[in-house]
């Protein structure tokens, strides 16, 4: 038996996204229609009635974890995904290159993403990386670069606090922040943390300021990659793995550092595809092959999408709908042809809704498609938010993938 | 955008109720029906599944907030919803005056409501709240009537427990009963509390026997209110506002002192619409302008209508589907003819069932409805239990509220 969960980014939307319809009831999908022809829908709340989800938490929850009690922040599941070695104790940060600016009142920052820089990070990442920390010793400092500006950062050190503030004022021409502890936690280790965390963003700026890449930038009029903010404070959280609880061994494919994060904190394996980027020209193809080749050696796969979330916070309703039909033509189609449908079960989902006319998560359920031997066929033809909403699944909360690794008899059984 | 939620108490009922249908379906509302189909029905549990609600417990679940943590009784709603300034340390009570006679064992109870008392309760009142207790220094009482023999209770003074048995014997020739401190509970604060309930019961007899309103009443032939009982001992849950969370400000508009009081602690502001009685013959047309009003300052409104309870409560299947039709023509019908449903959403929903043969509420989930832009209309075409069931939205718990705010974009990221 195989399993294959594909969760597709900010998929669900609202009937304001193309003149009544969403943007996947306007999708042309055969793929996934057959899939809801042959097997059974539902509504999913991605975390639960009414909580807008964000994608962190949303995946954490659809995966079988409960965010209310797990979720620390957004840091770990950036520097797990970007292949940062994270230990218990380490805080963790989201974090990228921007462009500031040495004023008497400080340093301002006049571009948050450095003009989202193409090349060149991997130097920078460099000399960050030589930073020694002395007016906070025992604390070190690891950065990683990912794609453009963005990054991870994590500290490792004795008695470190999660609860600190960030250093992004999330506006340019205003001055960075310092790391401070949250309200509430000012003990001594979030005291020391951020003390540590301002010795590194003035070293920061001062290890990167005259960094050949940045000359090279100035020459070319190109803003300079001269600071790094941080934000997403989060230590490791106690995530119990999915191969502990259920027995089998899963693999991930995602372009997305988060999305790989989270499913690295849940103890599956990163199988990495040459172009998928997690962006709407990512090659969807190679990763419906990819993640057919991962269930010779896998159980189960997971296959996250992240393009229809871009195409919706970029409110373009008719690059969202394009989207989806590639997923169904492009990923959803190959497996379709190519698994075993009777030892194979299948979810389609998605993490959250993005509707087009909003621009960002909003709260409703999203449709939710198990097909399979053990999945009794319901009434529903097509797959989108209204017909999942007379599927035979009824609504539920979160758990897309236990429920998909029960079908296939890998459940844990809770009492006897 | 603006938000409108009516919670219709006691709405849902049995097929027991009218030979085959329950009230509501047999009831002819025809805008609600006009509302299911623009819109999408779903079924809410108040609070859980296979949960009997409270009043109390319903209306805090289906605001968003989890009773289970932060109920604490029903005292402090009452003392809320009367008007009362409840501190954090208050202990609070629902009371109401009764008719006692002194006999050798002590006070008999001979009726628990004062022969249900019309007027004169303020002057009553007046003499309550000039007891000062001796034996118990440094606890102070307030009492305030409200309709009938209704009244609320609130005890303020250092280390007091809401850790207290009650003195209502709940039936009549009944000794009062003693406040004790509940089972499990007997520390220094609740026999301390207890003690001064104790005194406040007795001194209130002592000024209320002979006061010239009972005077009057006996000389009617009228029994005299001459005793107070207390029950639903509570302190101040710790309930963060609606505001804090949501950023949008709300109103209530409700007739019965205990929806208000729900409302207010969770931060909504009350507006008194004269003939609101929370009773049958409420002024539901009042009410409808009441919040159309109040959209303009406010950014939603909760509109709570007491009598289909009561008529459920009464066993009277004719006065309850009669009652709903009112909601439907008198509150509903206005309000789709005055909002602007471009830029509104209104859920409809119930907080429990009250089945006319049973008189009492009852464990099945209620109807709820969603309308305005961002709600996908589903297939329901008219508004009851059973449509609700092949309704679009399916069935969740609580949190009907928060999904509302949803729907207007209100609603706070879990995560990112």
């Amino acid at each position: 038996m195989k399993a294959i969960l594909v969760i597709a980014d900010g998929l669900g939307g609202r009937p304001t996204d193309t003149g009544g319809r969403t943007c996947l009831e306007a999708a042309r999908t055969p793929h996934l229609d057959a899939l809801a022809a042959g097997g059974a829908l539902g509504l999913v709340d991605p975390i639960g009635p009414g909580v807008r989800p964000g994608s962190d938490t949303a995946h954490l929850s659809l995966l079988g974890y409960d965010p209310f009690t797990l979720y620390t922040g957004r840091g770990v599941f950036e520097c797990l995904g970007i292949g940062l070695d994270v230990q218990a104790g380490d805080v963790c940060f989201r974090a990228n290159f921007a462009t500031v600016e040495a004023r008497d009142a400080g340093l301002v920052v006049i571009d948050r993403r450095a003009g989202r820089i193409e090349s060149g990070q991997d130097e920078l990442a460099a000399a960050l990386n030589k930073i020694r920390l002395e007016e906070v010793p025992g604390v070190s400092f690891q950065f990683r670069a990912s794609t453009q500006h963005r990054g991870a950062l994590l500290l490792r050190g004795e008695s470190l606090s999660r609860y600190v503030t960030e250093n992004d004022p999330h506006g340019a021409g205003e001055l960075a922040l310092r790391f401070e502890p949250e309200p509430g936690h000012e003990d001594e280790a979030a005291l020391r943390t951020a003390a540590a965390l301002n010795e590194f963003a003035e070293r920061s700026h001062a290890a990167l300021r005259d960094h050949p890449v940045n000359r090279r930038r100035v020459e070319n009029g190109e803003p300079p990659a001269n600071f790094v903010l941080a934000r997403g404070a989060a230590d490791c959280p106690n995530i119990p793995s999915i191969k502990s609880v259920y027995g089998v061994r899963g693999a991930v494919i995602a372009g997305g550092a988060l999305y790989r994060g989270v499913a690295l904190a849940c103890g599956m394996t990163t199988i990495d595809v040459p172009g998928a980027t997690g962006g709407l020209d990512t090659d969807l193809d190679a990763k419906a092959r990819a993640a057919i080749d991962a269930l010779d050696e896998f159980d189960y796969v997971f296959v996250h999408v992240k393009g229809a979330d871009n195409a919706g916070h970029d409110q373009d309703a008719a690059a969202k709908t394009a989207f989806i039909e590639r997923i169904d033509s492009e990923l959803v189609g190959p497996l379709v042809e190519r698994l075993d449908w009777n030892a194979t079960h299948l979810a389609f989902t998605g993490d959250h809704t993005t509707p087009v006319d909003y621009g960002d998560h909003t709260v409703e359920p999203v449709p939710v498609l198990y097909v399979g031997p053990s999945v009794a066929r319901d009434e529903t033809t097509s797959y989108g938010e209204r017909e999942a909403g007379r599927g035979g699944l009824g609504r539920f909360s979160g758990r897309v993938l236990p429920i998909l690794l029960g079908y296939s008899n890998w459940a844990p059984k809770f009492g006897s």
